[in-house]
């Protein structure tokens, strides 16, 4: 059986393993690349080089563009014709971003998905590589066994076109923080002459343990039943000022500073004695159930 | 062979796990806490209950102490007569608190060791179930086959009273940042009528990246070489602005602004290409090498 041609735009770290896991996987592969030379590589395996953009998106109906920003993305396909064509962007960005990408197609009569890749270039492809898209699920539909080539955790999140940046930014949210945690910790090792090393073993079962209370607080979030708490806004606030102790230890602790003040705000709203996930109610600012989606974007179904 | 004796002061959660686990190991152990029933179940277990801490202190030669705090732990132990006792306390607290506690004890002339449980009670006993001690190394080897009975992975640090602290201080660090910036992904699907059950998948994969990454970031900040960066500070910097989108999105992003004010001055400094791990020197604000201790605390000798 022959396999559906597919073309790749935008031939960065990310968009030349897109590329290469197609043309392994025998679908006939068109690419494209502001820098024409980086397709070199990619035309040694067998991809056909585009000259134009708008060559590159009449060469096949479904299109995957893996550019640095929405605006790249929209900056580089401005000239080719969209109408009836499958676009698929994979790169990173906001869900108000991905909001103006999914207009921007839809105006040039493109049909329209956005997902994002959670892995590293090398990953793609393999069997538990994840990748979530949101937006127009006949697409998906359409064209899943393409999409599964690039990773075998491949999954429809929602109709939403900002679905996979909403969830890239929720999941994302940790990253800042706990780094900065820890480098305050090795900071503070360093305030004593010891090396960062020696916290790796014990920072690896910390996070382990993060890891494993997850499932209780969303337990807790879900329900909005806060009560029993494993540990709660009290015991955080009275870590507070140990935390702060730390100022007279070395490192400096300012960035602390509005975590505390937002946990001292949950302890005088009446939350003290409720599980420290109550602070998800003092971080929700906006109104709830504007999705069209249904509460479990994931369904079974559209996995593998 | 007879076991020799050890003695448990507070029966809390921890404490009473503590006694329990001495139990099971066939040690003599004498129990006294402030409020006398939760000594109870102890008593049933074979325990032998001391009438006053007096009691308690004389019944063994070595005393571990669980109670709230330092402070809660110099109140309950002041009656006592602690000469030549060998001193072990397993309560959470900051540096400073445990090197306070260990000039008290010296003042009443206990050997002393301060200790930090890195589990839950349920977990005390187990063959991977991480303590470690910092102080007086004579008490470590002296008592360490009664010290493992509380858990297998026993480490002695080094003399210094104060290093399980702020061990603890340093890993402990990472968990309250972590944890609201889950609550804020959380939120950010409520925005949307989406249950923050449905993030946990993706969050547990990214931990995950966490955990594998932290290495790389030991080695650049022993190293000081932050060239050749997996994650620049620019990226992070760039991130910022997504970051704040999401003011727009249903969610409070004030808790972030310091960490993003902390990104930018490291960027502003010129090290906008190097690794984020260079935050680690914008962290540090102490002298370095005023430790008594080797550069890597944890021997494997001191391990079973
Ligand atoms: N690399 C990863 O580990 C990874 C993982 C997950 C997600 N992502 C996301 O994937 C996307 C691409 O990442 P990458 O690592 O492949 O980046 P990259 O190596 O820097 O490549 C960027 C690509 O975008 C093109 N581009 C940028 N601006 C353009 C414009 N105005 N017009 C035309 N082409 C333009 C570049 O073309 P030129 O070659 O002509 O400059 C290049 O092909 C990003 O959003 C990234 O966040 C990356
Ligand atoms: N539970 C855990 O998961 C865990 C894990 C690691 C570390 N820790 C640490 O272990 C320590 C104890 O925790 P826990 O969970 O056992 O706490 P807990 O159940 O609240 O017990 C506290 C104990 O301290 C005693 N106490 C407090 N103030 C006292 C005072 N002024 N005089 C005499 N006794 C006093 C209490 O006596 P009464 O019964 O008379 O009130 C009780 O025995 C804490 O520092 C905690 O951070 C706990």
């Amino acid at each position: 059986m022959t396999k559906p041609p597919v073309t790749v735009v935008g031939l960065g770290s990310m968009g030349s393993a897109l590329a290469s896991a197609f043309l392994t996987a025998g679908h006939p592969t068109t690419v494209w690349n502001r820098t024409a030379s980086k397709a070199d590589p990619l035309v040694a395996q067998g991809a056909r080089r585009a000259g134009t953009v708008e060559d590159a998106v009449r060469a096949s109906p479904l299109i995957i563009a893996c550019l640095t920003t929405y605006e790249d993305t929209v900056a580089a396909l401005a000239p080719a014709a969209l109408t009836g064509r499958a676009l698929v962007t994979l790169n990173s960005g906001s869900p108000a971003g991905a909001r103006r990408m999914a207009a921007w197609a839809d105006e040039r009569g493109a049909r329209f998905l956005d997902g994002a890749i959670k892995n590293v270039p090398s990953a793609v492809g393999a069997p538990d590589t994840l990748l979530y898209y949101g937006g127009d699920k006949t697409v998906f539909d359409e064209h899943l066994d393409t999409l599964r080539v690039l990773g075998g955790d491949t999954v429809h999140l929602g109709e939403d076109t900002d679905l996979a940046a909403l969830y890239e930014t929720a999941v994302g949210g940790t990253l800042l923080p706990a780094l900065i945690g820890f480098f305050q910790g090795a900071a503070l090792l360093r305030s004593r002459g010891l090396e960062a090393e020696t916290l790796l073993p014990y920072a690896t079962k910390w996070f382990e343990m993060i890891i494993s209370v997850l499932p209780m607080y969303t337990k807790e979030i879900d329900s909005g039943d806060y009560s029993g708490p494993a540990a709660s806004v009290d015991i955080f606030h009275a870590g507070a000022a140990a935390d702060l102790e730390l100022a007279g230890e070395g490192v400096d602790v300012g960035w602390q500073l509005p975590m505390h003040d937002l946990v001292r705000r949950a302890a005088e709203a009446g939350h003290g004695d409720r599980s420290i996930a109550v602070l998800t109610e003092l971080l929700s600012v906006g109104a709830t159930g504007s999705s069209t989606t249904a509460k479990h974007p994931s369904r079974r179904a559209d996995r593998p």
